[in-house]
């Protein structure tokens, strides 16, 4: 973490001859900027521009290109693997003032918003249209910062990532120059997929400045399910099967026991402690009633125990309450320390044996860390708990997520289903991907050959 | 369509010592190779090799990476842009030999096959899996063709085209590595996406030779419908809704009057001479029925005439059977002509304009050529039909498909929704994606630096 030797001066002062009082050298503002959600330590930008178009990325871009300067673009701040930190020092562009839905076309079911629109600000304006997008990965993060990052959520399993939602985007090259990659036509196979190239980059190829979202027409039932079972594995057996069987659920969140029981102490819950299965199924009365119908049969079948449904919001709320108080819970059984958040995605016929291993991994190390999930896709999550300062703690969490990574690769799996590489994970990419290693190395090269965008990330 | 000057002898001599008799110069097959189904004339290439592994192909890349010769990767020979023309001379690798069935995974629905395993082939290895993989082109195309032009085709609009269902490959790169890239976990956030880079590259930046493929379970019940509209626009309108109202549609067939009075002519059919769209519904009775309920309700609306519906197997056939012959019809009302067959794909809400001026368009130029669809994805197609040597003729159908794309670019949308660019439609990649080109360049040169990878296609 040696900052970079560039001229920040002539640099500072360039910019702000075109950004004024949008530019900051402000220590708080470069330090809130230099950290993320993660456990990573804040490295302050040397400047933070505030972007208010494409145009001014490109401007700003362009002036750290001239000066070699490392551009970090930054959107809410709550990524989990340190994908903002500016660990060589540069230029944060401020993308948050770029909030303009800039058209929303209901024939056509597609949305096109600035990076900065946030994902709730933009589920509120869809409000009275009939139309959602529905890709939730929890925060309320930019969709800027969700296409870089290459988010997904509770809702993929039916609706698909970011990467399956992100119709064209425009973006701010190393050069300064500005590209529109991908278009609202539905299907094209007219030349190579860059867009799908910059989705997931981190800020490493390119800064997303606008983008075009695919919508979805609201259903017109919503309904929830719970339903526990005696082990991790009859569990997934029943979502493999109801996937198997196309039953098209909208969620399928697991939590085990540990993450029970901390949400029922931390909640005055009375839910079994037992592994535990929240479900969401979107339809018309009758496919809902359908489904869930069908869901139950295979949850009998594999000692599901008491499925409990509900349609209106305030039940609904109620059932699913367990799930969206978890963090909290977590956080309440660990007062005063800090979480160290992470995640893998297997193939399914790997999940039960991957979280059964991580459980005996947890126990064997005293570690106490709630599993969750998003089953149907394979992927979970956990967030290990470690005292501010307690290097020893820190370094025993860390061993255990190395280890969780590691089993999950050699299971056919990934190191991040979500969270994305960053600073943190940069270690396991080589081990997931070793023959494409050389391969995005070339590419990072042609496209960034003085490697300013987001340095040391990803790579 | 000068050939480049490369040492064949030597390449050929040092070929033959790691393929035999795999390595061919006949001129009957090397003639078979130089071309596809489209209009293109035939480039043969210096040599076919027929691979069995990925290990020969990197052998094969590898010695044309030495001399400098171009490389074309071969399936089943039915792209309809002129992919695999030879046109500058080299090595054709054809992969059709490479039609192992690796692993089907029914719990984690997933297959990995050899890239020359064929569409049909696959539909039949899984009948008694319970699965089924849906992108279905028309054509009994190699999967690794269908992934390296980004195939799609009726089933796209529910269960996505190529780009959404390839979950990882192995491909050979210009300097023969081997390179595995996506996994086969369902979400990964990690590192750049690469697997789309080579997903409709069209073997100009690698040659795919394995994939896994995402599969789906069979339906309980698959439902046809017909239903005939007073105009193209209505049609549209009813689609839309329909998509607007999540009727999960597997298919939805555009046929406008010209390809239903060719059908009626040639198949002795009685259907009504008007826009008609043919529907398939799959889920289970319940889901089915309510989905057909719902539709009619908005066919009905917008003037739908005459719903009918079918799920026996013979009654969908016959349902159906307009749809199936569309092709053979207009070959019967053109005998002797060769096709000229193009697509182009637009936002919905352009998509009855962009036919309607597509017809007037062939109208005005005495031009007698059907258009059928896949309306759900904006998506349409047409053949003109030219006799062989008529010159003027293909002049006349040439400036009519390109004026057809120019419209459709102008429109939002893109020069080909499901064919791919080839050699047919390089003019109008810069058109439609004039800011990316420097960016697919510089791809393209940084991974193919001798330009050995299918050169003169898609750039």
């Amino acid at each position: 973490m040696t900052k970079r030797a560039f001229d920040l001066d002539a640099l500072s002062a360039e910019l702000g001859d075109i950004l004024g009082d949008r530019l900051s050298t402000s220590q708080a503002i470069r330090e809130q900027h230099g950290q993320d959600e993660s456990f990573h330590p804040c490295a302050a930008p040397d400047l933070v521009a505030f972007a208010h178009s494409t145009e001014d990325v490109s401007k700003i871009v362009t002036l750290c290109a001239k000066y070699k300067a490392p551009v970090i673009a930054f959107g809410a701040g709550t990524a989990l693997e340190g994908h903002v930190n500016a660990i060589y020092g540069g230029v944060c562009i401020d993308l948050s003032q770029m909030d303009a839905v800039v058209q929303v076309r209901p024939e056509d079911m597609d949305v096109t918003v600035q990076a900065g629109v946030k994902r709730r600000q933009l589920e509120e304006y869809l409000r009275d249209t009939g139309l959602h997008f529905p890709v939730d990965p929890g925060a309320d993060a930019t969709l800027g910062g969700m296409a870089a990052t290459g988010a997904s959520g509770t809702t993929t399993l039916r609706y698909g990532a970011m990467k399956e939602n992100v119709l064209a985007l425009k973006a701010v090259l190393a050069d300064g120059s500005i590209v529109e990659l991908g278009g609202r036509a539905r299907k094209s196979s007219a030349g190579y997929d860059l867009l799908h190239l910059l989705v997931g980059s981190e800020g490493t190829l390119g800064i997303i400045t606008e983008l075009t979202l695919r919508l979805y027409g609201r259903p017109e039932v919503e309904a929830s399910g719970v339903c526990a079972f005696d082990t991790v594995q009859n569990m997934v057996d029943a979502v493999t099967l109801a996937i198997q069987c196309e039953i098209p659920l909208a969620r399928m969140e697991l939590m085990d026991e540990l993450a029970i029981f901390a949400v029922n102490h931390y909640a005055g819950l009375e839910n079994e402690v037992a592994p535990t299965l929240f479900l969401e199924f979107h339809g018309t009365e009758a496919s809902v009633a359908d489904d869930q119908c069908r869901f139950v049969e295979i949850a009998d079948e594999l000692g599901g125990k008491g499925f409990k449904a509900a349609t209106s919001p305030e039940e609904r709320k109620k059932l699913w309450r367990a799930r969206h108080e978890a963090l909290y819970a977590a956080k309440a059984l660990n007062p005063g320390k800090k979480g160290l958040i992470t995640d893998v995605c297997v193939p399914i016929s790997q999940l039960a044996q991957s979280i059964a291993d991580t459980r005996q991994d947890f126990d064997d190390h005293g570690i106490l860390a709630a599993v969750v999930g998003h089953v149907g896709d394979g992927n979970y999550h956990t967030t290990l708990w470690v005292e501010p300062g307690d290097e020893a703690a820190l370094k025993t969490a860390e061993d255990a997520v190395n280890r969780m990574v590691e089993r999950a690769i050699a299971a056919g799996g990934t190191c991040t289903g979500e969270h994305g590489i960053g600073l943190g994970k940069r270690q396991f990419l080589q081990e997931e991907h070793p023959s494409a290693m050389a391969m995005m190395r070339t590419i990072k090269a042609a496209l960034d050959p003085d490697n300013i965008m987001n340095p040391g990330k990803v790579l």
